[in-house]
């Protein structure tokens, strides 16, 4: 029913561990006033359907839930001597500088921690070799950040020495280290987390999940991800004005979307303008009765024009393998160009068909990610970095900060990299899309993926 | 757990009926393909908590939770012989012509409904001695509305008389009536609904919760908030411009929210430059030890410039009673206008303490409300207008369509309107807000309201 | 031809003198290099049309002409010794900043002069019994400014000492003093020059016009004047869903335009939703069979909505002569509020007529002047900023830097504040909002006021 | 010293013939009231410079000047009999759609003509082998399409026919046709007025300039360039975000300008976050001493960021020459890739040094042109169309409306398309890029080019 996360099986759910590890027992009084503290078992549950949960209940199996977030009673780090340490890392998203900001100013007025540095171009600036001193942060150094997109901190991508950083947090005296950045940033948190557990170093590491791609597991959205959406839309517009402005004009657009397609599913349920959404959950040929290219034939033949929008990721099976497989720094798998080889082929197509027709192809995404954040999703930011901060003082470690229907939530690192999360064809998000672009009219086989 | 709703008490909610009432029992199947129908038995659990619902459960009460929106396998009305029509209602507000257009689009493309008729300006529209005419609407009507604020139907406010509105809808053989309106509307909607039920009439009455002040009971947010949201903050960022080009500067913007601060909070939120936000929920006085013009006088001596965002219900507690209680069209109460009163009392105020300050006051109501939806917002009012249409063919009445912490519900439209939602002080939305606009900086008693 | 100033006579023009005081002779070479250098006599000519020039020539008759701007090959101050201050008074206007942050570039890079500084709040900051001290300006300082709206110097209205400016200007050793402002303050600023010049003391006193009006004379337009016209664009688009959502809704936009209506007009040619542009240029009677209010109901009759544009200064005949005048700090005379009149008249005579109608009144004021600068604007205070460091440089006084037919300008302040310019009701720009607005359609008496 | 015209030589414009050509003797009265008319002999002096009129008028030498545009008092055409056709050629630029609007909205109100036709898709659409038919058009069909970019009459590229484009005009019994396009067009409406007057047909052919690049000749400015200049400044921070974000990080972005680097200019103006502007007008190496990779080096081992500009145009000498010529559908010969080149050599050589670097290349050219216009520059393209509606009606053929020093002007068509407007290296628009980007900083031989 919560038609996103369908391809995760409640039978398995009923076997994780949701807690939440500590790097040791809080026991301090929280400085908060005024505020409604959240217990420990107080929970987030995943299913939203009161008959599974009862169901399960009643069979006495567990009813899967995670920790709620919010702020404890009881904290680990004593403020006056904490070091917390903010590191961003992988690509750029909107946002960052939102969230930069508001562990800043939690640490600094909420619970009184004055020593907070920002760690320089990702984890290459915990590997000392690199040469990249931390910089000192405070409320007024990061008073206007917000209002510019980017991070402040600057990133990187790529793998640095797990011992080194641990050594370097060490030396630096860092008790809680804040790692904003996506799954792979996230795995490297965890083996951070661990070392210094086999070391007995009480620090904090807590994650806030950045993926523009809206794809980690176990929670409902990620930052930056409403303002890619919002940001996509007056271009799917200058798209559509260059396919309306030829004789049988194509505008092609290249979101991002590595392995799932929700910027393009949602930027084309935003902008209704979207004729064909290609995601890389779809599957589909350029050829033949089923192709895509004589649908769009059809659609030229009878509108003159056409909006596709395409996921970075989609239409991977069109590629002849060649027996390479190419990874960026991060080690995710480069795919091969969807954008060029849709502009490519619809050209010979037409070409080959004596077709009279134009061309235009935009690729984005540096655009959308490098922006800053909107009204809500810099709402979105604060919050999360607010809970992030609660999770750090109270001890907890090897967890990243989530949003499950509408709560905040923790959840342990390891599961929430464990897999990423996609677009079920059959749920209510891919049905709204091809309602909005009605592909299928010209292309009625496209249902039956 | 959930901040916003704190107000609602678990004990009462096992005790309300959620279940949806029907013009006639569904017998014909969905021409729906590839779609993955919701069981009527299916539920969006009410709180979170687990152990809360587990304990509800064990000690054999109702565990409260929504009926959940989405197609069903069964309709009762047959699309061949549907007429519908679309009416809004009361106040502008971001959207409107969003969930007009989805409307046409659902009803026309999935449900094959082609007799599809808007009411003018609002239940007058629907009182024949007004002389309006229903427009005929169809996809290529409504195909680039989404880009224009306001509602092309038009609007209007106040009571008609619901027997004229029914025997209007019998002679005009309308079978589904959405109403897009607030709680004014969706009132007169359940009268509506009543009335028809008397007459054994089988008219299916679907109510799209329409209140940019976001304060309707049972559901987490509705359609326009976000972006009357994300409009304020470059306003906010003109106040703070004129505030600190003075000295001693006072930018006062006076935002919506007659009953709930939820605008005003939100856009504190977004916009950092916030330096007190004033909200209905929590009571203050201007003068004495705890006063908000002493306390502006103290910030200006600190930092010679200050922002003050108000909701025009906050402060109702400072006018003087007259005896006299005004109301508008809607019967709404209408309030005392706060706004010209602190800019009134903050000039005399400078004054009498000899203060050269200067005073900028921003009233944006209007063009919040009347802005197109932005992207995530526009999205929104599709799937409430997907859902609405879902439930309409099945034969559901007497109901709206809901967001219950993401996902989407349906609420029968009394409970929906028994009462108005409202920011809890304790809260984790009004603690970010104090967090974020440090108000108590200055105004240490404002937390112990 | 030049639409815009028919109303400065060609005959009087000719004995105007349009050379600029020095505070002494340039003796020291540019550092400029590669780079054009601007004579002394090179001019621009203030007539475009040939044949009157020619004709003038011809009967021994000067023609008139501006000084033209650009750097020159001599200097007067030396760039070891020159300390400038800026000094920015009145009220706010889009790029203010863009020209604080252009001249201390230009200063610094261009010319090497490193001792700069800001006056805070206007000329009130040049009178020490205020206590406030000029800030320390150099480009790390101003790097990001342009990006926010308001003047990081702050400013003020209202008349200062001139004898105490001067002897603040002499103690603090300044050499150059930049003043933006309207007419108030450069009159100020031609008081100042006058009083240092009858003391010998050697400082360029150099104006950068500033009204948001784009009413000064011998200049074509005024920074900030292309942004406020773009800022209203959405606005009015606001005002016009307004009127369009209810029935005889009436949308009323109140724009700056204290004696000219250039925003007025422009924003109503920039936006074809404006159905009537009220400017102080045209006078006009509500009532009567050429009044506006019949107008606006043969309109609604029509139309069933308007939207109406009024710039502040119109309509002041329709006030009641109290023998009272009242003027603002800067001795601007202040006018009635011809907004809150429309918008009160409008519902009375809507009313007496019973009328079912909508009112909306929305004035965007602070919105449009404390707004950043668009792309355009910026360059523009650019070009307006460096000319005005080459202007002080090679020694200039008591000139403001003005545009004149798309080349910049040195025009002597006592000219350039003489009287302001107006909107011809015959020219070009009149009758375009006339053909925009069709706003004779319903009030065809109009044309003839 | 109007520094962006300095490559024509004043002794040449002396002889040049600027008077317009027309299809016969206006004698009926213009239907214009309250207005006032121009006279045809009135002028707009081509040098603003006093002294070089004055001396050329002295030595009894012609002083060059433009015809001024306006509303004449005799008309050639009858409205009643008036056929007007509308065809837009070439590449989308802001604005199109609106002065689309404008010229139906000034034929139709202002001079009673209803017979007005939009050609589809260019000059193709005269041509009757492509099966294309007129549009009608009309002030409500117009009405709301300035808020969409792009042409709602569609565009194309490629020569037509001109005897079958002269032959369905006659056909079709139009007797005035406007062109709006850039030189190719033009060159191609004068072709036409050429063979329409040795056939003896009194058809007006009234060109409205329309390159995004402003490279036309006698003119200051064309429409649309102004918008995609205002489009670029967030583009460009996004590519300023990216740079920042990573170690060496460079942001590089391709904007139009085939053989003009204006926008490239103007775009480093707008938005001072460019430190490397490169333009066709400046030839630039790679390598060596005053190579840009050094100078790129030098810049990042500074401040470890850099943004680069780049016009179209700019760099073609560093291709080697292959003996291919390309040229598109227009004839314009087609420019090696300079983005891909500068994208590709600067990461090799980086590579060569072994310098860790983030390269991030954007190409948002099909987001400037195809974006609606903003205000000022809705405004021009109303002004724009309403003169040509004047040249026109007047009966004035083969002559484009151009604008010069703020005023508008009627310029000869083959004059105006004679060769292309340039950025002069000394001049002031260049000066002010190198003081913007201080690009000499890091390149101290840029500017002896």
């Amino acid at each position: 029913m919560h038609p996103q996360n369908m391809n995760i099986n409640i039978e398995e759910l009923v076997n994780l561990d949701f807690s939440i590890s500590r790097v040791g027992v809080p026991t301090l009084d929280s400085p908060l006033k005024d505020v409604i503290f959240v217990g420990d078992s107080e929970s987030i549950t995943y299913c939203a359907d009161r008959n599974i949960n009862n169901e399960l209940y009643a069979s006495g199996k567990n009813v899967p839930a995670f920790v709620a977030a919010g702020p404890r009673k009881k904290l680990y780090h004593d403020a006056t001597w904490t070091r917390a340490a903010i590191v961003t890392c992988g690509g750029l998203c909107p946002g960052l500088n939102d969230v930069i900001k508001a562990l800043v100013n939690t640490l600094y007025y909420t619970y009184k921690v004055d020593n907070i540095f920002g760690i320089q171009y990702g984890y290459s600036g915990l590997n000392p070799s690199n040469g990249l001193k931390p910089i000192v942060l405070n409320p007024d150094i990061v008073d206007g950040i917000h209002t510019t997109g980017g991070s402040i901190l600057g990133s990187s991508r790529g793998h640095q020495d797990t011992e080194e950083i641990v050594r370097t947090l060490d030396r630096l005296n860092i008790n809680i280290l804040f790692t904003i950045g996506g799954d792979g940033t996230q795995r490297g948190a965890h083996d951070i987390a661990v070392e210094l557990k086999k070391r007995n170093l009480p620090v904090s590491v807590i994650g806030i999940p950045k993926t523009i791609d809206n794809d980690l597991c176990f929670m409902d959205k990620t930052f930056g991800f409403e303002t890619a959406v919002q940001v996509a839309a007056p271009i799917i517009s200058c798209a559509h004005n260059e396919a309306k402005g030829y004789l049988n004009g194509v505008g092609l657009i290249k979101l991002m979307g590595r392995d799932s397609g929700f910027i393009a599913a949602y930027a084309s349920l935003a902008n209704s303008l979207v004729n064909f959404c290609l995601i890389p959950e779809v599957q589909f040929e350029l050829y033949g009765e089923n192709g895509l290219l004589p649908a769009l034939e059809r659609r030229l033949a009878r509108k003159q024009h056409a909006v596709i929008v395409v996921a970075e990721g989609a239409g991977q099976n069109l590629f002849q393998d060649d027996g390479e497989v190419t990874v960026d720094k991060s080690g995710n798998k480069l795919h091969k160009d969807i954008g060029i080889l849709l502009k490519d082929e619809i050209s010979l197509y037409m070409k080959s068909r004596n077709i009279d027709f134009s061309m235009k192809y935009i690729d984005p995404s540096y655009i959308l990610r490098s922006t800053p954040a909107n009204g809500m999703d810099s709402i979105f930011c604060l919050h999360l970095a607010q809970h992030a901060v609660h999770a750090a003082m109270a001890g907890m470690t090897d967890v990243v900060v989530a949003n499950w229907q509408g709560n905040f939530t923790y959840v342990p690192t390891s599961l929430a990299t464990r897999s990423r999360r996609k677009i079920d064809p059959r749920g209510q998000l891919w049905q709204s899309v091809l309602l909005s672009t009605r592909q299928n009219t010209d292309w009625p086989s496209k249902a039956a993926e």
